[in-house]
C-alpha cells in the first residue's frame, strides 16, 4: 500500500484530494546498492507542502503520481549493499508506503535503542538537529537572553524552547490555544507562553520582556513576525526557521513591514537549511542524546497509528492541532 | 540665519513649509566645554527625515522650533574647551545655521587638509565610514562576489560600489535614468548599471548575474528589495542600510514578501548603525584615505552653495535627484 501525489497545492490548503491511495503497488526489483525497507515510522513536516508544490531550493523535483514523499525511519529487509544487512535500521527520505526500494546511499543507519523510530524522526532526527544548529549557529543563545519561539507547541518549536532554557535563557512560547500553552510551560519548562489566538502578541511581549527579544526563532512568518521584529532588542538574531503562515492563505503572504527594524535594532535575520551542517550532525545528535538521557530534554509528541491516516494526519500539521512532532506509525 | 523645524513629515513627503527660516537667532552665551562654530558645510542625509520625524533608535529627539540638525563641519571661533582653539576645524552634529554653539564633547576635530569639510562629510565620514564598516564587517565581499548596490548614484552607494571593486567583486549599481547609471559605470568604475525607471530590474539582475547575487547592499527597500531577495546565492550576505522607499511614500510599505528567500538560500539579512563600529572608525578613515591618496576610489559629490537653500537641497535627496553624495556649502 502507498498514497502518490495526486495534485499539487500550490497557493491554496491541502486537501485530502491531493493524494491517492494505490493499494497495489508494483513491487520493483533491487538493482545494485538498492535496499528493500519496510516503513516503520513517518514524520509530518511543513517542508512537506513545499516538496509537493515543487518550491525550489529544497529538495528533489517531485512528480504527479509518485509515492508522496516523507523523512522516516524502517527497517532493512532486502540489501544488495555491502554497507546493509536485513534487520537494519535506516532512516532517511521515505514516503507514504509500506515498504519501498530506496538507495543505500541515502540512508543512515539508526541505533537500535528503545523507542528508536520516534527519537530519530524528533529530537534526534531534522527537528532536534534543526533546533540545535538552527539556535546554537544562528540564534547564539547567551544565558540571560530572551528567547521568543513561535509555533512553539510543534516539532521543532518544542525542543528550541528547552534548548533554550539549557542555555539559560527567559523562554517565550507562542501557541495556538490554552492547552498548548499550558503544555509549552507545564511539561516543556517554558517560562511563560502567549496563547496567540486570545490574547494580543505584540503588547503581550512588551509586558513579559519590556528589554526587548534577544533572541526570536521564527516558525510562522505573516503579521506574527512582523509584530515580533518590532519588538527585537538590540544586536537581536532573528532565526528564520517555517513559514507556516505562507501554507495557511492564499497567494504570498506580505513581508513583515517592521524588518527595517533590523537596521535600529543592528539587529540579524538568517535563514538555515540543516544539510548547512552536515558534517557536524553527529556533534548534535550526541549533545541531545545525553541532555535527554540527563532528562534534561523530553520528546513529547503525538504518533497516529496507521498509513491509511496520513493525509488527514498531515492535514494537522497545517491546522495546527499537533502538540510536538506529529508522527506515523506504519509497523511496530 | 538658520532654519528651524516647522512640521514633522510623518508618512508623507518632505516639503518646503517642514521648515521656517529665522533671520535673526538669538546668539546665546558659551558654557564651560562650549564651543561657537562658524559652520562651513552640511551634509544631507535620508536619516535627516527620520530626525524630523523622532523615529525611534536614530538619535536624540527634536522639537518642532528647534534649529534643523544636520551633520556638518565648521571652523571654531570660540571656545571654552581646553580641548579646541579658535581656528580649529571640528565637525558633528550641526544644524542648519551659519553659527552655533556646541558641546566639544560632541565634536571631533578635523585635520586642515585641502577640500577637509567636503571629505570629512563624504567619503572620510558618515558616508564613507557606513559604506565602510558595513561593507566589510556585515556583507564580508569575498573577490570573484556578485555585489549588488541599491540607490547606487548616492552618497553612501557611490563609494560601497567602488569598495566592492577593491574587493575584487563584480560590481553592479541599481539607479534611476540614464545619467546616473553612466556616471556609475563610467566615472566610478562600477562594472554594470541599471536603469530602474527604464528596465525591468528582476529581469536584468538574472541576465548579468544567473549565479545570484552573493552580497546584496540596499539603500532603498519597498518593491526593489523584495525583488532582488528573490535573486540572492547561497549564502548571500544582505545589508540593509537604507530604506528610501520608506520615505517616498503614504504609509509604511509593505515588507520583502520574498524574505522567506533567506532560508533555501541560507541567507543572511542585517542592519547596523554607524556607531557599532565606534572603536575602529579611525581604521576604517585611514583606509579609506590610503585608497584616496593611491587613486583607487574618488569622490564624486554635489556641492550646493548658500545655507538659503538648504529645505530644497535635502528635499532633492529624496525626489532622488543627486548624484553621490549631497553637500551644502553655508561658508568657504
Amino acid at each position: 500500500m502507498r498514497w502518490t501525489i495526486a495534485a499539487r497545492p500550490n497557493a491554496r490548503e491541502l486537501v485530502a484530494e491531493d493524494f491517492e491511495i494505490d493499494r497495489n503497488p508494483p513491487l520493483g526489483t533491487l538493482q545494485d546498492d538498492d535496499l528493500r525497507v519496510a516503513v516503520l515510522m513517518l514524520s509530518c513536516d511543513p517542508a512537506q507542502k513545499g516538496w509537493m508544490e515543487n518550491v525550489a531550493g529544497y529538495a528533489e523535483p517531485t512528480e504527479i503520481g509518485q509515492t508522496m514523499p516523507a523523512l522516516g525511519v524502517g527497517r532493512v529487509i532486502e540489501s544488495r549493499s555491502a554497507g546493509f544487512a536485513p534487520g537494519d535500521l535506516v532512516q532517511g527520505l521515505l514516503g507514504w508506503a509500506d515498504e519501498m526500494i530506496v538507495r543505500a546511499s541515502a540512508m543512515r543507519k539508526v541505533r537500535d535503542e528503545p523507542d528508536a523510530p520516534r527519537l530519530a524522526l524528533g529530537l534526534l532526527g531534522s527537528s532536534g538537529l534543526t533546533a540545535y544548529f538552527g539556535l546554537t549557529r544562528i540564534g547564539v543563545p547567551q544565558a540571560g537572553d530572551v528567547l521568543v519561539v513561535t509555533g512553539a507547541a510543534g516539532g521543532v518549536g518544542s525542543i528550541v524552547g528547552q534548548l533554550g532554557k539549557i542555555a539559560g535563557c527567559r523562554v517565550i512560547g507562542i501557541a495556538g490555544g490554552p492547552d498548548k500553552c499550558r503544555w509549552l510551560t507545564e511539561e516543556l519548562g517554558f517560562d511563560h507562553a502567549i496563547d496567540y489566538k486570545a490574547e494580543k502578541v505584540k503588547a503581550r511581549v512588551r509586558e513579559l520582556a519590556p528589554e526587548g527579544i534577544d533572541v526570536l526563532w521564527d516558525n510562522v512568518g505573516g503579521q506574527m513576525l512582523d509584530d515580533l521584529l518590532a519588538r527585537i532588542a538590540r544586536k537581536a538574531r532573528v532565526v528564520i526557521c517555517g513559514g507556516i503562515a505562507r501554507y495557511q492563505q492564499q497567494g504570498r503572504p506580505p513581508g513583515p513591514g517592521s524588518y527595517f527594524n533590523i537596521v535600529f535594532k543592528s539587529a540579524r535575520m538568517e535563514g538555515f537549511l540543516l544539510g548547512d551542517f552536515a558534517e557536524d550532525h553527529d556533534i548534535g545528535r550526541d549533545r541531545l542524546r545525553r541532555w535527554l538521557a540527563e532528562g534534561r530534554i523530553v520528546q513529547r509528541d503525538e504518533v497516529v497509528d496507521g498509513l491509511e491516516n496520513a493525509p488527514q494526519t498531515l492535514m494537522r500539521l497545517f491546522r495546527g492541532l499537533n502538540r510536538g512532532k506529529l508522527l506515523i506509525r506504519v509497523a511496530e
